[in-house]
């Protein structure tokens, strides 16, 4: 097995850009200082970025480099998602251990590739280096929206109906059980490991012009919507008897009750969450049917302070605590246990 | 002193969310899936990113968090520089350990800013979490350029004069003092830590419309020029005697001839190294007397496959490997020997 040591840097970039296929708007990509890009005229500029360390977002023991690949890309597809735009260019940076085997990098670059692709998506710079210790992947997207169109997390109003598409807590689930050392079954490891960035859902979202605020959903439902909540100055009310849930995750629900937790607030399920007027939910409901997708009202925006409460199958009502994942703190509390 | 694990992501996030001043063109920054940003109609997009690793990239040995806050982002500016372009827009991607101090990762950041905001450059995403190990840092920053506008790597023809801007050599003199345990002079230090991007003088060539090929020094002078060379498919003179040296640099050339090898080789010294035609020169020339920055020209570009030929102050040549520094190979060297 050829080490990274053996090839070098520029052996290994000139492997990645003879992958690239030309794309639309590129008059510069790999190469060059910058990338010169001519984006469609009317149209405005998303842009999102993420860093990815290893023991910190993935772990080697039950994520292949080819998983990594998919997913780094997919969380960035995501993002561009989540404000209703198209995504069209993609930065890879790239640090790995000198002792990294070759056929491991390559297998992360060409699943990374192929999903862009299958986006329509193009490589246009990034960066190799060598890393003192952990696999670190940074990545930018860049996508476009038409002008106006493109969704953020401010606009939710009271009144409006609380919607997700697909179904929740699989990726957690499947997470969870990995960490015990369990298989997760093929659905739920492909959810948590090869999830798919919801972008045609997006761009028919934002192509409606009726949906107020979007997010995906990352750190989990009841964070992400916090977002949207602290943004848009509301709060909402969950009902927790329509959370979506995949035919796995319910047969595990049904051994272990405790586990709706991870439906309301594991994170990694890249769903998109919105919110719309009553008034145009039928027409949306139909959309999700037309993309072979499902979209479930999961609770309703009220006027008041950013809180976010939970309706129990009985009709109890509970106040949720709605901040994200915070990597510092939730390392600083295992650390402290 | 406060610890990162003690203030926790989001409060972090706050903090540099509050040291953000509002930017021309940008509709959502810091805290939504993506930024969307609305670029000067008529300009094309230039987008440059970077990944800097401890004990890769930087050494706290010797460099403070308020010099790589200053280097992360001068060095992605100096990339659009070398296009000619504008630099708009910054994403800082940070990851330390839980047990960095956060007054250190202020340092980081405060001076980062006042960098990108001495530019017009304003921070609209980023991300920030725990590191199992080293400090990373990832930037991207786009710009634009007046479209046709933008200078590749690519057009240098024969015939062409090669200048380049300041002097040379300064960075990797002072790093090779730093390494040996020395303390370089302030001119010397100053030019390692907090290089300037020359972003006026690449906008004010790409004006002209004369300059056939750019790229900014990061690996040195003979790297950086075999870029170039293969990008164009040219080769080039260079006149050792022509080099621009700074009185310090001078000085210890004296002591030891041996050191003008960095001048020809040392990274960093982020001048802007390009390519025009002869009778082009003396206009150029007086652009960089009233940016108040020398343009030295060093050589001159034929016709031929890519190679690199050096004269001597004698008229004697002789060919120069051009590759740039190689992270994986220049490592491993160090571990066979």
């Amino acid at each position: 097995m050829m080490k990274l040591n053996e090839l070098g840097e520029f052996a290994l970039i000139d492997r990645i850009r003879a992958q690239v296929k030309p794309g639309a708007g590129v008059l510069r990509g790999i190469g060059d200082d910058a990338a010169q890009l001519e984006l469609p005229v009317g149209e405005q500029l998303l842009t999102s970025t993420d860093l990815l360390i290893e023991s910190c977002h993935f772990d080697f023991a039950w994520t292949t480099p080819a998983d990594l690949g998919h997913k780094a890309v997919a969380v960035n597809l995501s993002d561009i998602a989540a404000m209703g735009g198209t995504p069209r260019y993609l930065y890879l940076g790239l640090a790995c251990p000198g002792s990294a085997e070759v056929s491991a990098i390559e297998a992360f670059m060409t699943e990374a590739l192929a999903l862009a692709e299958a986006h329509g998506v193009t490589l246009v710079g990034g960066d190799t280096c060598r890393s003192p210790g952990p696999w670190v992947v940074s990545v930018t997207v860049e996508g476009t929206a038409a002008t106006g169109r493109a969704i953020g997390r401010d606009g939710a109003r009271p009144g409006d109906v609380v919607v997700v598409s697909g179904s929740l807590g699989d990726s957690a689930l499947a997470l969870a059980q990995l960490q015990r050392g369990q298989s997760p079954a093929e659905f739920l490891a492909r959810r948590h490991h090869r999830p798919e960035a919801r972008v045609a859902l997006g761009q028919a979202l934002a192509a409606t012009g009726c949906v107020s605020a979007m997010i995906d959903l990352s750190d989990g439902l009841s964070s992400d919507l916090g977002h949207i909540l602290e943004a848009s100055h509301v709060r909402a009310r969950l009902d927790l008897a329509a959370l979506p849930l995949s035919e796995p995750f319910t047969a595990a629900l049904q051994a272990d009750p405790e586990l709706l937790e991870l439906a309301l607030s594991g994170g990694e399920d890249y769903e998109l969450l919105f919110t719309l007027a009553e008034a145009d939910l039928p027409a949306v409901l139909d959309l999700g049917r037309q993309l072979n997708l499902p979209l479930t009202p999961v609770g309703v925006i009220q006027a008041g302070e950013p809180s976010l409460l939970l309706r129990e199958a009985s009709g109890a009502e509970r106040s949720c605590q709605t901040r994200g994942f915070d990597h510092f703190a939730a390392r600083k509390q295992r650390d402290d246990a």
